[in-house]
């Protein structure tokens, strides 16, 4: 069965029923996620044939790839799959169709990418631009976001360090949260709410992490999970896709810096981040602001997550946000 | 600090920051959740001055308790709490009011509430229906759930049988999306989206696990986990505080097939569960249907669900219906 999105009925949530990334119901007899490959690294150099031919290569100044863009193996979507909508009975379904990248990030089998030079997570800053701009180009693909799940905990199958990229014909029901209410903060107010909140976040500084030139990076009032870190660019712009050279460089530096404190305070725990961008085909608005969400994966969610979408946090930010600037 | 609910201004999500639950930051060195506390189990008989006073027990015929109703030790909300409602700054808050109870649901430490009598089970459905009807009387109180986190990769910190009820001066944002999604149908339709739902899966069959009297268990369309599985009543009713004695046996036999056929699927897995009934203070409605969901827990979930709000699900739910009717 190719996958696809499946609505739910009631609550217009969608679901990606992906089945190849499994794995037969016999293969969920136990109860933990797949461990992590042993043996041989596919992202390793020198194992580059057990990948699909590679999307985008960055290659250093000795010629030798430092950041390698890849179709993933087990695609949850697919850019070959025809958009199809159609209505399956009651209910409402969409082909597979979209994107699913991975980047792998260093050619080092086991740097994090806070351990990378400045200059090479620059390289792989630059590639978020570079793949956000070039499926922009495909204007069936309505939304994409690049995220890391790094370490087991966080939902990581393998350990050399990478980023996925999904994209779809529609705006996710969390993305569509941020822009309809971005947006609604706009019509009433005539301001972007990010740049309400880092006016805030900087004026009472409780929350603040650390900042750079033209980033700040805080806690945020409603953290959903302990040490949640926001990092957003202090001039207002919607689309990543839109950072200059200075910008990366800059930015770089303060995600080494924050990612580095995270993994002091935490003593390297599995980490998660999303990098929001304005949906990719929307113009730029003054609505919308770009921004990096870091959340470490400290905490099991259960029924009440579940059952209510609200989270329990059991640190507060402001403690979080002073524990995490102890940690240079 | 206090626990409260606090806002955040761009998606109005509200996470409850929970200190007291917790745990300073430097507890969260481990990356994982609290091991389920060895030595004495403060829900087992003889130990009840362990915990707090009850505010519930139903006793056997034998003159012991069966089910205990105590206040939660580490309670994320608290009815002693005044309900205040504030500005913080360019942020809301809602102070920690609410309730938040523990249901032991047998006397036996290592009994599953599936390998509980069907009279005992019983005993337990019957405590929730209780439960619900006398919070539906604090008028502040506008929406409760009980939920199960059975194992510790669902969440669950003591092993002894449990479920807890939280209950919220505010209905929060998943349960919102069920309660205005059915009432959006109603409105277009004049039918009970559940109850079309229901009818649509009787006459299909591919994603039914199994049905009594009064019941029936599907695995919902858009599933957002494997073996993920519905119990229903056949008859329309919003509230599950009204359901009858006769409800409450049959719910009890069917309740236990299908968790003895997910226990033996998938080997005994960590499960979530939640019973979604109307909103406390709203009168019964034709719109909505109450429910409950059943969740193994076999998935970690990444930054795509985090970001993007939907779930990427490896197994169709007509392969793990199929799987589930094979387990009798």
């Amino acid at each position: 069965m190719p996958s696809e999105l499946r609505k739910d009925p009631v609550t217009d949530r969608w679901v990606l029923i992906a089945p190849d990334r499994g794995a037969r119901p016999s293969d969920f007899l136990t109860s933990t996620t797949r461990p992590p490959v042993r043996g041989i690294c596919p992202f390793c150099p020198g194992n580059e044939d057990l990948t699909p031919d590679p999307i985008q290569v960055v290659e250093g100044p000795d010629g030798k790839w430092r950041v390698r863009v890849i179709p993933n193996r087990y695609p949850a979507v697919q850019v070959e799959v025809p958009l199809r909508r159609e209505a399956a009975g009651i209910y409402d379904r969409v082909s597979g169709f979209g994107a699913h990248e991975v980047l792998v990030e260093t050619p080092d089998h086991d740097l994090s990418l806070w351990e990378l030079s400045d200059e090479d997570r620059a390289r792989v800053l630059a590639v978020y631009r570079d793949r956000l701009a070039d499926l922009r180009n495909d204007r069936r693909i309505r939304w994409a976001m690049i995220f890391k799940n790094r370490g087991a905990l966080a939902g990581a199958t393998l350990h050399h360090e990478h980023s996925q990229l999904l994209a779809l014909p529609q705006v996710p029901l969390e993305a569509k949260a941020r822009w309809e209410g971005a947006r609604a903060h706009y019509a009433r107010k005539e301001r972007c709410v990010y740049c309400d909140v880092i006016a805030f976040e900087k004026s009472e500084g409780v929350r603040m992490v650390d900042e750079s030139r033209f980033f700040v990076a805080f806690c945020p009032y409603a953290s959903r999970a302990p040490f949640e870190t926001w990092i957003l660019p202090r001039e207002h712009v919607s689309h990543y896709m839109l950072v200059t050279q200075k910008d990366i460089e800059d930015l770089s530096d303060l995600l080494g810096r924050v990612l580095r404190r995270i993994d002091g305070a935490l003593e390297s725990p599995a980490v998660n981040f999303m990098l929001h961008s304005a949906p990719l085909q929307e113009p730029e608005s003054p609505a919308f602001h770009w921004h990096l969400e870091i959340v470490p994966a400290t905490l099991r969610y259960g029924g009440f997550e579940w059952g209510s979408g609200y989270y329990i946090n059991p640190t507060p930010p402001e403690d979080a946000a002073a524990f995490l600037r102890s940690f240079t």
